[in-house]
């Protein structure tokens, strides 16, 4: 695949993003504007809402996070934009079909007559032209399990809880989740997507139910030490409420580090506004060096939101992949930059 | 659309094809062999199944004909092929999604989405690569009312029955139907279609809920009394339980007559096995004069079922639209042919 011919930064990167929900959403959409060759890897643990009745109903991988994926990555053109509204789109009303996205009931029909969730996401992704893939993390329905503190009057007794639902909105403090089965198979075709990547990107998202996971599929974190992509790490904006609440930037770190001690990434990418200056940098540069890693601070949030901006964003994975920022994004307001870590900051001003 | 240069036999002649359900799906079938413009008119009356559910939690005109209209005349290649299949899947089991099929969600989240019916339908029609288009008799949702008797103890006494599902199933025998409103509005684009048809063909099909209806809605009536279109009307190949049980062919004329006694049409195609020679196609050329009509008898049947046969129907259109019988099909068992009412049969021999 690769063009001998030409500088590596002059080939579009090949990137891989790893994540579920609005926060891999947000890489995709940054990504896609640096490369046509993106591949995403999504979780398949979620048991709530269209997808949760989808898996009990069907005995399917739930679509939800897939389909979010695929509407990231589809073209723009009036035809695919119909399409792609429609397959964001949930019924409403009270009956039988309210919450169900169509997409999901796309995704689920396909997977029935194709036999293979594989060939239905890659023909969702053809409907919607889109230029990469979409792929689960393994091809089974998973369970995320954990272990939850807070709950009985003595605070440090733990329970455990099971599913996804149930874990993000737990009243208690999550210190540990697993996947049941605690060994399942990786999609083969994210291996191999891993295996050529020039970028590899974690989150952001859900911290325990959407980017934890993938370092728990044991084929993939393997993939992921073996690959000589540039590994970074994107981290929310803020605390998720429920899962995540009250935690620093570090705490996220630590935790991830406690689930897979021997993962390493290249980059934790930060935004500016959400880590004060100080102390908290310190401990946060002290937490990314158990990584491996070095932090990025940029500004990369939406203004007045907690969300990520797509074109700040592309800017930031561009620059880290040796790339020119993506043509057509000017308005980006130039990050306050910090070497931080054991190694120099990657030069992206 | 006329290409002056050629003769009117050198070009495919313009088909619209009125009816509903399996009925409609077979003509389609078949006119898809002569000509890739073929535009389907499909009643809006059912109330049952996946539609009727849909009808009733979304407020849309039922799905499933139209769908099964368009996957008629979906095109043939394999990623086509795959689309066809999961549109025209049923989800199975016992869950919310038991019964609905794929095509029939996707229309309903396509007619939200794109707030119009016919861009819906178009949109599946582009997906399918359809040559052609289908469309409903009515832009609105219509219900069948129907006088039955043989409901009370006084078999002289009429009663009321409200549903497609119910008229379909009543125990008694149908004496006369009507749209619910009785003057719905006609979709636009049929009449359009219709003006400049070669050849409009109504049945087979469930004859008060999917043939009936269409002579009912006085527009469309209006538009088939003026058309310089061939029409043909093709008759069942037996009875149905239930809505026609224990009817000869004459009385499929002299009940449409009953409900439409202005109307016209060119040729009654009945398959010749269905009619043994004698009494009953004299009773059923007399029917047919009513109509303005020669019968013409033919091989049409699918070898032992009640099920016309795509090739051989189409042989019989061509032949009726002065066409050549289309390539490709040669096993037709020539029809038994016989003038009948006030003119030459077509000599499609």
């Amino acid at each position: 695949m690769t063009d001998g011919s030409t500088s590596p930064d002059a080939r579009a990167p090949r990137i891989v993003a790893f994540g579920g929900g609005h926060g891999l959403y947000a890489t995709l959409s940054a990504a896609r504007r640096l490369s046509s060759d993106v591949t995403a890897v999504v979780t398949v643990a979620d048991d709530g809402g269209s997808s949760g009745r989808l898996r009990s109903e069907l005995g399917m991988i739930p679509p939800g996070d897939l389909r979010m994926a695929l509407a990231a990555l589809a073209a723009q053109t009036p035809e695919v934009r119909s399409w792609t509204e429609t397959v964001q789109h949930r019924f409403g009303g009270s009956g039988a079909l309210a919450g169900h996205s169509v997409g999901n009931l796309i995704l689920a029909g396909l997977t029935e007559v194709l036999g293979d969730p594989i060939a239905a996401l890659d023909t969702v992704a053809r409907l919607l032209q889109v230029e990469g893939r979409v792929l689960p993390m393994s091809t089974q329905a998973l369970q995320i399990e954990a272990d939850v503190v807070g709950l009985e009057t003595d605070p440090r007794v733990s329970r455990c809880i099971r599913g996804q639902v149930a874990v993000a909105t737990t009243p208690g403090k999550v210190r540990r989740v697993r996947l049941l089965p605690t060994d399942p198979p990786a999609c083969p075709d994210a291996l191999a997507a891993l295996e050529t990547a020039d970028l590899a990107v974690l989150g952001p998202g859900s911290w325990f139910s959407s980017v934890i996971p993938h370092v728990l599929v044991p084929e993939l974190l393997d993939g992921l030490l073996r690959t000589r992509a540039r590994k970074v790490l994107i981290l929310n904006l803020a605390p998720e409420p429920g899962e995540t609440a009250g935690f620093s930037a570090e705490r996220h770190l630590h935790v991830l580090c406690q689930h897979a001690p021997e993962f390493r990434v290249d980059h934790v990418v930060v935004d500016s506004a959400s880590v004060p200056q100080g102390r908290e940098r310190d401990h946060l540069c002290r937490a990314a060096m158990n990584l491996g890693a070095e932090v990025v601070y940029a500004d990369v949030a939406e203004d007045g939101t907690h969300k990520h901006h797509a074109g700040k964003l592309a800017d930031v994975l561009a620059r880290l992949a040796g790339r020119q920022a993506p043509a057509g994004y000017d308005d980006i307001e130039r990050a306050t930059e910090q070497t931080v870590g054991g190694r120099e900051s990657a030069s992206w001003r």
